[in-house]
């Protein structure tokens, strides 16, 4: 197959709201080869991840992503490897660039899977997709009573874990925090697991993470995710290295190195990663190898639609020994109304991949196709970007 | 003060050649309060970094970089760092952030320095500003006798010291380079110091890069730079344990923590911190403060105008110990013709920032005029971004 065309969909709610929800609005990943589609999806600011598909050139090391990748061959998994190797050296300067391939490094394991006939993860060289104890991922209540009712409810619903994250949590007082964990911990019920995201708000403060630990343990958490920035290796250590809580990250790792980093120099017991930022299923899939190694879980962050969710899934299905998996509890309409087929906890509340080629989800577009922005991207007499046609035969 | 504006100008040459020359485009950025006005600069791709000024918010953690700053009190160091941890955490999410930003911030020093009239590292609490060896750094000729003749240039200009990098560097055989090395040190003369940048180009493969050390270090080069990529501290650590030549990377990193962490992880001798990357000057000097703390030399990264080269000699001005400075020696007329006053080697090969309020050097406008590309950036029936008049009263 040639790749002929990497068409970039600008998603969102009519209200996008100031708060930790990342489903609120979508960049979706459309690759054509002849009558053979792909379809992936890059994570958050879609504006720019389209201005760095386009942008002019700067340099030999800064050139737009697209350039990398129109035009080139697919036929095996070796060519996903080379696109991506050419994407790194040709951006290299372009800070944007991973997060914006990283959808069009799943698109284009969905287009192959779907012209093979096989799923991502068999082109993986997993023989098995292990299903996973969905956790139900949400945010913290803005009141401890908030959070139990969205504990209570997770737990009604079946899942046999949860976590709970950003809102208020970290930015008030111990007390206050120690009241959140509490309340969710009660909402659920003593048997499900509970995991709690402090989202970096303590930057690199090992103190003030340190005070939130007792709540954390006595409340049985199974990990504090994202205490620190991604960076803050010491922070990190010292914190694993009192040993009440687990700690977790990894998610704003943009390339796998990064992410292997925070299991080799950060005392991390669980490493978190986005497919949608740090380059797609392939980097995502070397990280969770990487960390079985290293008898360190892997799990994915997700917290998108459903599609992300697949994507997510192939690159660690075939690990019996990683369990977990983010389960994006409360999407959005725009990310609920993505695909029509879904993945669903099962009563035991564990999701698996659905057996079928490449993702092994489609989105529908004539689902989403009022929530798509009409964007257009001019530099001197060139249009760059205007957004393309959605449907077949529908006016862009 | 209060900011009232934060302009973006993109500039270009007219042809962008498939080079390693970050000099041929430009993001020249002006903040304004009231009457008072200072310049910046950010590092590459100004289309992307335009977009994620003022994308539309995707979540609480992912608004454009604009949001955070127009408004903002200005009236001392304390809130520059304020407005940058503002940016943190209100576009932790959105990658291209921290580029987008760091241009930004060093136009507010440039501000804050002409208020009070104070040179910026008089604000960043340095008593004085040492002189430089400036090394002109260049890229490696395509064969070993423009190599040659490139470094005889620099050498009868009276430079005590080069960097050649990139061009055919890495991407042939190891006597190819060794031919390449040779010519830079003849070309130089015995005096001079010599340093090789290898741009990244061995990726992770630590033999690739040591088979290159028996010819650095019989030519007398002072470091390697960037064998790897910026995250790869096992690969950098095992070569740098080889010892027969030193070890320099930093320009990649996006925040101080990803500098400092390769000063903790991966054994170089010398930290190299691009301003306009790493979030503007106040992070490169934490960065340098941290470096000579521990005995690493600090180098600023610096290939495009004379502006972004006042901006990333303030950061480490006050450090006597550090001794060199980037000196782009081959920069493009659009680098050339931004600033009428200029930065150049003495008699004796050293450098020094003009006694001056601010960055020292100002752009002036009408000298660029040429090169500025008309942009325009439009999201449903809002444009929010439209090329704004460089000069005042003249047409956009």
């Amino acid at each position: 197959m040639r790749i002929d065309a990497v068409d970039f969909f600008y998603l969102a709610m009519p209200e996008i709201r100031d708060v930790g929800d990342g489903s609120q609005d979508m960049l979706l990943v459309r690759v054509l080869a002849g009558d053979e589609v792909g379809w992936g999806e890059c994570e958050a600011s879609p504006l720019t991840s389209i201005a760095s598909l386009v942008t002019p050139m700067s340099h030999s090391a800064c050139k737009p992503v697209l350039a990398s990748v129109q035009g080139e061959t697919l036929n095996d998994a070796k060519d996903i490897a080379r696109i991506s190797q050419r994407v790194r050296e040709n951006s290299l300067d372009l800070l944007q660039a991973p997060h914006t391939y990283s959808g069009i490094e799943i698109a284009l394991w969905d287009l192959l899977g779907k012209h093979l006939d096989a799923p991502v993860y068999a082109l993986l060289g997993q023989s098995k997709a292990h299903r996973k104890v969905a956790y139900a991922s949400v945010l913290f209540g803005d009141t401890p009573q908030q959070t139990y009712e969205r504990a209570k409810e997770i737990a009604d619903r079946g899942f046999r874990a949860a976590k709970f994250g950003w809102g208020p949590y970290g930015h008030g007082t111990v007390a206050v925090d120690a009241e959140l964990v509490e309340a969710a911990r009660a909402g659920l019920g003593d048997e499900p697991r509970l995991f709690v995201d402090a989202g970096t708000v303590w930057g690199e403060d090992v103190e003030a993470a340190a005070a939130r630990l007792p709540a954390l343990e006595a409340h049985r958490v199974g990990w504090l995710e994202e205490p620190f920035g991604t960076a803050a290796f010491g922070a990190y250590s010292r914190l694993a290295a009192d040993g009440r809580v687990a700690i977790a990250a990894g998610e704003g790792a943009h390339d796998p190195r990064g992410a292997m980093n925070l299991i080799d120099y950060a005392g991390i017991a669980y490493v978190q990663v986005e497919t949608g930022r740090i380059g797609g299923i392939g980097p995502s899939a070397r990280v969770a190898e990487y960390a079985a190694e290293r008898g360190i879980g892997y799990i994915n962050h997700t917290f998108t639609s459903q599609l992300a969710l697949a994507a997510s899934l192939h690159a660690f299905a075939g690990l019996a020994d990683s369990t977990l998996a983010e389960y994006p509890a409360e999407p959005s309409p725009l990310a609920a109304a993505l695909t029509t087929d879904r993945i669903e906890p099962d009563a035991d509340g564990t999701i698996g991949l659905p057996d079928a080629p490449g993702l092994g989800l489609t989105p529908t577009p004539a689902n989403v196709r009022g929530y798509l922005m009409d964007v257009e991207i001019r530099v001197g007499d060139t249009v760059l970007y205007a957004t393309p046609p959605l449907e077949e035969g529908a006016p862009p």
